[in-house]
């Protein structure tokens, strides 16, 4: 398998108490992960700086689970690569959205939906509440994950019902938030996941990085690609059965 | 309850078979039947060659529901008018899309899908199998409606898995089809249904008029209006409870 | 519309903190707020003492809308009643289950699963954040409901995935629960909704009470009564279709 | 992974020619099916003249996916039994239920519905389309899977929303149905595959025996056992979070 994680890269750069958690970026800490786990063949990592924010063609063509971290600058990603990623997604590559994501183009895109809610920054306490314990993404996570400090994401979380509903986050300061949740769309798997505000070091947690790798897994492509009708609106002029003259 | 008509109006126009079927449009014999409905009060109709196709923000401002048929010019419906109808629905306006609305700009951009399919025009028989004989929507429906002669859309139609699947067709050609089916953006509720090529007088069957008008009932607004956190993504930095400092 | 009101009625005449706050039983104060109701026709009580615990074929033949409340005495209620509720609610009368009535018979019967969840009574607080507001169940509820005590009911709740989560409950001794969830089961529809300990006066708090109320409205049948195959098994000998000599 | 087939095993010894087509019984040849799939390392069958139907606590304890074939004696299938299975399938086993097995107890038990359904037996054409082609169970399989000769079940299907609709069966006669899906009950996962009527040999089906198979794989647990509150109900007397002191 192999994963692609975009990450805008700008806090890091920007704000030294960013930095110091990430040094080589949000992006090199997940890919240094995923680097060591034995069912990833080869780990990308694209930036919004590079040239077509690192999801050319080529790399997208050859990923077959995508993660996505952005904040700043979701109106700077360009929208003919928002499409691009988008019809891969509908062709079957898998998308695991992060935490302010939640507001990028191609979530956006791909839940038709505002994705908003509410927040705050003041170091509360997060538990995430495992709500399904059967599903391969909450495999290997007890009854909660514990955050000491987390930004606040509150309800209502704007998105079209979840197929399966993983977490709900219970906050110190009285908030609660669907934090983990799955849909599909084409016969691409999404995922999305509430964790990783830049200023904690979240993306080290094993928790957290035992749910985002079993994502991984989760999220990659197994679906039947002689299927008719996905993604094109084929004419199919000859019928099966006979059809009777009607006139 | 207000309902707005929006047909693209070009088939009636240049086809003198659709002419003689619809003499005054898709949208003015659907608004000839909303206007003998009790529950309605206004009824208006919006087509693509009106300024601003006829949506503007006073028309969608004070329509609950909407009803939109378009085929030949899906791309022509400026991106401006898509984007001010998909926030009246997130804010809370229904929306009913019928037939080859599917491939609609709106309607893709609310499924976040293609959502394509297979078709094949030749008068064939359609049977459209009510599957949740519960729902408000299929009240006074028999156990299916048949149409002598339709065009057929077939699987795999690829849109999100629908909250609610309400009808699938059955053609004589040998496919079958997810015809009438629900879901919410936002506060807005969404049903497709799938008949109502232009070559038919089907929207003159009284029991696809039936669906219809349960429709616009169902999708009326209801919501509640005191939530935070719907298409706005407000900071609430004063917190319910107390937040305990851990520094 | 006729709503008939299930309490098993034994904390209220052992308990004489529980029977200060409900004189006449849980299900006297639920229809003393009912019988104000003005889309409300006929109210009815019934209590496990009673015969038939006042479900008689009569009663449920002419009832709407279920409510239930139980805690101490599920297993008291005969298996007799248990499957004429639930063939009622297949052919269509609206179910709404209380508190700890998520143990009950009848909804283990209906959910399929052991419906069971963590708990503790420890007079701490409940805030019941709406998820989705555009719910005709959560109409008239601003962001949450709070209460100032409540038992704690925590994740994981053993039920299906909910056709439309409504309530997420954040509980000031750390856990969260999805409190108010949507289900149809043939014909019927159900609603679960978690306060209403009979320790506290939750019954008489006007928000509360605008939910259920709210729900019973949404919970009344609307359903289809011409379709086949709901709840027998018919063979349909005779084809719609003609079917092909094969041999 | 263990598998276990059950088949109630009557038609094939009182009917010579569902006999011939299976002289082991349709359990047999599953049987032999299975034992050559590499990712099985067990397979068990299980008839309703053994002692507990063949399905012990042993055999229940040790199998990760049980399949279940009945039909004409679905009520002698002992209520313990029908228990003990039901309490497996929340514990993680899966299930898949196999053609007129949707009338047997323990799916019914599971489902909390009817499941009934209209049927005709004219050795009518059947062509199963593939609605959900992302799938993991409609891997390898074509845009649908046609069968010369079946039996018709028709809608309306009386089982709750599925989880996943991945087939809908088009039939000569002019019905359809919604021939495969899937559900999950507690931590356990649940397919329902339509084809299989004994009089004809569906399951040397390749096709049929691929979607079987691919569902034996999705249907082995994966979950989550450190979670609480599945099955039980724990009390969690000493809260996470300190609970201030009201009165």
């Amino acid at each position: 398998m192999n994963i692609t994680i975009y990450n805008e890269f700008i806090h890091e750069k920007k704000d030294p108490k960013v930095g110091a958690i990430y040094p080589h970026g949000i992006h090199g800490a997940l890919a240094e992960h995923f680097q060591k786990q034995a069912h990833v063949q080869t780990v990308r990592t694209a930036t919004l700086d590079q040239e077509e924010h690192g999801l050319t063609e080529a790399v997208l063509n050859d990923t077959d689970v995508l993660l996505w971290w952005g904040h700043l600058a979701h109106n700077k990603v360009a929208d003919e690569i928002v499409e691009r990623v988008h019809a891969r997604v509908l062709a079957g590559m898998g998308l695991i959205v992060l935490h302010s994501g939640h507001h990028s183009k191609i979530f956006r895109k791909l839940m038709g939906t505002s994705c908003s809610l509410t927040w705050r920054e003041a170091d509360e306490r997060e538990r995430l509440w495992v709500v399904n314990p059967y599903h391969p993404i909450t495999q290997g996570v007890g009854a909660y994950i514990e955050l000491e400090k987390a930004e606040m994401y509150g309800e209502v979380f704007d998105i079209p019902e979840p197929e399966s509903l993983l977490f709900v986050s219970w906050f110190e300061g009285g908030e609660v938030f669907r934090s983990g949740a799955t849909w599909h769309r084409g016969r691409g798997k999404i995922f999305y996941f509430r964790p990783g505000h830049e200023t904690y070091p979240v993306f080290y947690n094993p928790e957290i990085l035992q749910v985002i790798t079993n994502a991984t897994r989760w999220a990659a492509f197994e679906g039947n690609t002689a299927a008719r009708g996905i993604g094109e609106a084929p004419n199919v002029p000859q019928s099966i059965e006979k059809i009777e003259n009607k006139d």
